[in-house]
């Protein structure tokens, strides 16, 4: 069997309504390549880009922090519950073959520092210009295209 | 979106034939009835479930000990590199519904100690008759018909 | 450097009055023979043994399962707040060179299944009689002294 | 009992000398200060940290990714051994009061991304002016007495 490629969105939980139209575009791109889309499972552009997932007919996992599989959006298709609080960022950055980092704070820098600790691509889109060594794009289309080109490289 | 039943089965890593033949069964029936088969995601009881599971259609997830993705077995559709070695048997029984659990070792005493922690049902499939407060089967199809109905049960 | 011998005390967070006596006096032999206590850092027996190990001027670890410092007992000398729930079991047993088992729930039967997994020592004072494979003891000093023999023989 | 305060030094885990040197200093400033340093246990600035700390007499703590014990750096006093790789930078950050941060790679970024998800104080040592938001400091002692203040301040 080979497996799909697996692709994560980061960004913030609290993401204002642009942010997460744009989430929801990127989510939907991804699954209508065919891969499955890996987050945290919770709120902002977690929930978009799961429901943009969804509405495409792929599959999403949601890397909860909690115990409580409550607390996962209802895109989540499947739950994956921790309880390991913020070092889950880490599981979810070492289960994607690329990364696609929109706007956020602490959570989604520690998500982009374990990627290159992991040597995981990323693909800014629209945001960090101040980190250095990120692949960037400016539409959700283009963001996906380019993850998913690097992922399958990246893979092998 | 309802989410399907979650279900683990747990038992040695390196298991003999027998032990693998009946987790194969395990799986097959999980998967008949719909649910999702969640385990560690590597050889023995874990490949067998999985196996079985696969073989009647349904959805896989391992969750791994190591970062290396590659070390999951072919059988498991969602790779979860969690990196967080044994620590990630918390993991798997906090994701699941129910739990069926063949013969082991310390890993799965560990599983089962989980288990009652987080107050998930247990199924002792012609094993463990020394830890009280399991329920018990001798088949597999009893051990699934049991898992789900205590899993429904508890999921409310 | 030799670093010191790390011991743990495993038992029930709400512990009765005659468990937390004896595991003070575990704490102070401990303490006593110049072996740093570690465990889980909250109440019942990991607070009596802390509280027994400091009484005799041994350093005491506590590994707490949330995010919160201040949930830890006032006698743990060093707080690792891990916020990695019951998974941090794992830690406590990996970071031990023997381990001390008194009675206690699904928690503990944890922390024993992971003892097994990583080779270490179990003592088992006056608990787990269910449990295959444990070396047993009757007093707190007969745990303390056979625990420090198969520490030491364990590390080398 | 009051606990003393807990500082971290993030960067490089194989740092050249010059860094080294400068790691030794703020070690041994934490000690003198009556501080605990707790860290990553392994090479480069976690191991001159270490080593400057111990100097002092100050007491050390090791987090490290793996279960191998002797893999810590021989100036950590306090070895815990998580297993759970990468994601024990959330453990460090989250057991300290304040972080001093050097320069460095994805680990330190990730941790730094965890020190403002938890709220904990930053100060730059003559490092990372490109992400926003931290406290700045051009030595040892100074960076030392800020992120004193700050953690006295925080810890509240």
């Amino acid at each position: 069997m080979t497996r799909a490629l697996v692709l994560t969105v980061i960004g913030a939980g609290d993401a204002p309504e642009d942010a997460c139209a744009m989430a929801r575009d990127v989510g939907r791109e991804i699954a209508s390549r065919g891969a499955v889309l890996i987050n945290g499972g919770r709120g902002g552009v977690m929930r978009a880009a799961a429901e943009g997932a969804r509405s495409a007919g792929g599959h999403t996992i949601g890397i909860l922090p909690s115990y409580d599989r409550a607390s996962a959006n209802e895109f989540v298709e499947f739950v994956i519950a921790t309880g390991m609080g913020e070092a889950r960022n880490a599981i979810i950055v070492a289960s994607s073959d690329a990364v696609i980092a929109m706007a956020g704070e602490g959570g989604t820098l520690a998500e982009i520092g374990f990627a290159k600790k992991f040597g995981r691509p990323i693909v800014a889109l629209k945001s960090w210009p101040e980190i250095e060594g990120l692949d960037r794009a400016t539409t959700p289309r283009e963001a996906v295209d380019l993850a998913m080109k690097l992922a399958a490289c990246s893979r092998g």
